[in-house]
């Protein structure tokens, strides 16, 4: 694209979300204008770098224009924007996707196909433009739900702000979206809030003696209530069925723990397992097929050439290693080393390791 | 205690916990000796220098053993080692209390009076011996439940190698360490796995979408379902009342997720703020109860002088400034200063600061 002019953004809404677009695009070349109804929130959106003010130097047309506002108020703003007729292109950052769609179809606009919504799934901790970054969307997904009648163009321009801002573009329906955002981002938020609320009667005293689990667990707890409000409630159906799927196992845990202690071992072994399943769904790359290997598992000293004697002795046992894991604390004289073969060779290279000098335990493929 | 014999230390299980104790105890001085059952975790955990071999060099007495094995085995080792008459104190470190004492009560041992459990509350996600570090107990609590019987000096000495390893201690009953455990440790490690489990209907490419939220929420889901099967059969009861208090707001939301928008947003509204009131007794610092200040927000430069500038204006509004935290992100030109005073000064304050020029705002102290 050497030689093209300059793509111009307006984003409305200057908190971490806007702030960060607009560092993201500038840094990929557009020229950025910003708005927010809130003086200090433009302020320090403008000292971060992230725009220039759209009130001091007002393009008459920009390319994009971006409402990165809360739920509840995307509608009214993607409607201004359009009867403004200021941009080729309108889109939001909403974290749903159905009920601004439902609502701006609502508003009989001229016409809505140059609207197409979309998610950044993004985000931090801190909120505000002074914790912005260009690189919040770098490597993250970019959902974005084009409407059965959305221009292709302005998908096009969407999809191409979101990669030139380094996101991964997918595309799909916004009810698809509202129910994968239920299951994962709208209930977890619900379940955090409801776990750290359950140790107020604990007091301040108890509570510290907390570990790091239940800290990682509640976090999001931390997050504000208002904006939660809104995004529940604009996708009340989609995240009680996620919800379901939480509350049903545990209730069948709670059953389980008046039976026999076997009845409680088996309940918590069948949830601790449909759990390890869901969190290696996590750790999939984007796309890819969970493969299942088996393992060996080798004891490796912390001394040059170690590993390229044990990769040595690995491939004379001509058992095609798939992966490798080194899994060594720094400082510490002993590792592990984990090889991942093919279910059924993890008995002859084990053996011929063991053989070899190695102390090597092997382990099947998990279901 | 300079000039002091060092202290004679025997644990049994060699597995993260046990290790790391060893190499805590041995850079305390301690001399250590270990066993376990599986040969490799004892070769680990030699290696890593957290004791010398039992079998190899064993000590005909040693002032306190450790057993240091899952919650099922507590009971059979402890009472292994009591017969044996080796230690003068015993100890373990299971994470459920109430059980270990009750079956070594039923064991009618000759005497239990040097028999004193203890739970350090520390661990990592990684297990084996391999991932030890005599860091592990550092700063963090240490739990001893004393029965009645309990004989002083076998609590001072089990209280003395948790302060020796650098762990603070407290003293409470096994009755109310299970409770605390359960609401801390064992309802969040069954709330992870359930959420974790809830995304298996995804599949990998859709769950791959996740943001950072759903990954640390389900964190503990990695966890073992063997240990942690045993964790919850052993406090059926404590995890039961405990599980409830996570339970009911979470069925109070799903029905109101059925209702009109305004009532879910109050039902959302209210699960966050007291979610939000948990973690704050999460964020205070151990035994000091938790003061709210009233909070003046104000935008600094990063510019040398600005935060020495800003804390003389302050001053110079004769309000005591009782916190200052500082949120800044690396390479911005501008951040946050938050400056805490006593609730009913905030607007003097911000009056004071936005007269000298600052750009200042004032919140409540929160309820």
């Amino acid at each position: 694209m050497s030689g093209a002019p300059p793509r111009r953004l307006l984003i409305v809404g200057a908190g971490l979300m806007g702030s960060s677009l607009g560092l993201a695009a500038a840094a990929a070349g557009y020229q950025v204008w910003l708005d927010d109804a809130d003086p200090r929130q433009l302020e320090l959106a403008v000292a971060v770098g992230a725009g220039r003010r759209r009130d001091e130097s007002a393009p008459t047309q920009v390319d994009i224009a971006v409402a990165a506002v809360p739920p509840a108020v995307i509608a009214t703003v993607v409607a201004e924007l359009s009867r403004l007729e200021i941009a080729a292109t309108i889109t939001h950052l909403s974290s749903v996707q159905t009920q601004p769609q439902v609502e701006i179809e609502a508003l009989r606009l001229p016409s809505t196909d140059h609207i197409v919504g979309g998610h950044p799934i993004a985000g931090k901790e801190r909120a505000g433009a002074h914790h912005a970054s260009a690189d919040l969307f770098r490597e993250r997904p970019w959902v974005i739900c084009p409407t059965a009648t959305a221009a292709p163009n302005a998908v096009d321009a969407v999809s191409r702000l979101a990669s030139d801002c380094g996101a991964s573009v997918t595309l799909m329906s916004a009810g698809e979206h509202d129910a994968l955002l239920a299951a994962l981002s709208h209930v977890p938020q619900l379940v955090a809030s409801a776990l750290a609320g359950s140790i107020r009667p604990l007091g301040p005293e108890r509570a510290a003696l907390a570990g790091a689990g239940l800290r990682d667990t509640s976090r999001l707890a931390d997050s504000g209530p208002e904006l939660w409000a809104q995004i529940i409630a604009a996708n009340a159906d989609e995240v009680a069925a996620a919800l379901r799927r939480v509350l049903d196992p545990l209730n069948q845990v709670l059953t389980a723990l008046e039976q026999p202690p076997s009845q409680v071992e088996a309940a918590v072994r069948q949830l601790l397992a449909d759990g390890r399943s869901g969190r290696r769904l996590l750790a999939g790359k984007h796309g890819a097929p969970a493969v299942r290997w088996a393992t060996v598992t080798v004891v490796v000293p912390d001394e040059p050439g170690a590993l390229a004697r044990l990769l040595a002795d690995a491939a004379a046992a001509e058992v095609n290693v798939e992966d490798i894991r080194v899994d060594h604390a720094p400082g510490h004289p002993v590792g592990l080393v984990e090889l991942d073969v093919a279910p059924g060779r993890q008995d002859a290279l084990r053996e011929s390791l063991t053989t070899a000098g190695w102390s090597a335990s092997a382990t099947t493929a998990p279901e």
